[in-house]
């Protein structure tokens, strides 16, 4: 995946639920299922154009929302520092043993579960 | 404050840039600024009960916002974790010496970074 595709997921899959129903779905099985426009319209039983516009509705109020509040940068920013942190526990590991040894297997564990 | 205060102040932080320009402005001078609703609707030239809608509604958005999307939520949880991870790395500070009790500093600083 690029980095405009991970992007795309991540908008959606903070702000998905702030579109309206149609844009949702379109955007879904456009982007996540891989249907084609022309599958989605003969499916949903409208034309081409008419989910075309739903997607790119869709697209420019998820990327209207990310520029007003910021979240998906803010939590990306988070999860690269996470990394980081597991990196260095590991590290913490390899120089420790006993108490603090497990302490570092615990931590790292607490991270993992939050670590999007 | 109690956690009902603390939760408002959440949500208008992470989402008050999607309300409207009224209900941002009047929710942040009632809440944050502690403006009672007649000082506010003088200031504005409007009237007590135009503020007070907006308020209201601005209370309304912002919850519907958080039931759809959750990431307040997640960020107090993802902080929740994080403070118990700063509190274990104390405790391997303390049984630690050189390279590794070093290292122990260098991740509580990179927490403190992102814990919000």
């Amino acid at each position: 995946m690029n980095d405009s595709t991970v992007m795309r997921a991540l908008l959606f899959d903070f702000y998905g639920e702030l579109l309206t129903d149609k844009q949702r779905e379109y955007f879904d099985l456009h982007y996540n299922d891989d249907l084609s426009l022309n599958e989605i319209a003969e499916q949903a039983g409208t034309s081409r154009q008419a989910v075309w516009d739903n997607i790119r509705r869709a697209e420019a109020s998820l990327n209207d929302i990310e520029s007003r509040i910021g979240l998906v940068g803010r939590f990306s920013e988070t999860r690269d520092t996470l990394d980081g942190v597991l990196r260095g526990l590991d590290e913490l590991a390899g120089l420790t043993d006993g108490r603090a040894h497990e302490l570092c297997g615990e931590l790292k564990k607490s991270i993992e579960q939050i670590r999007l």
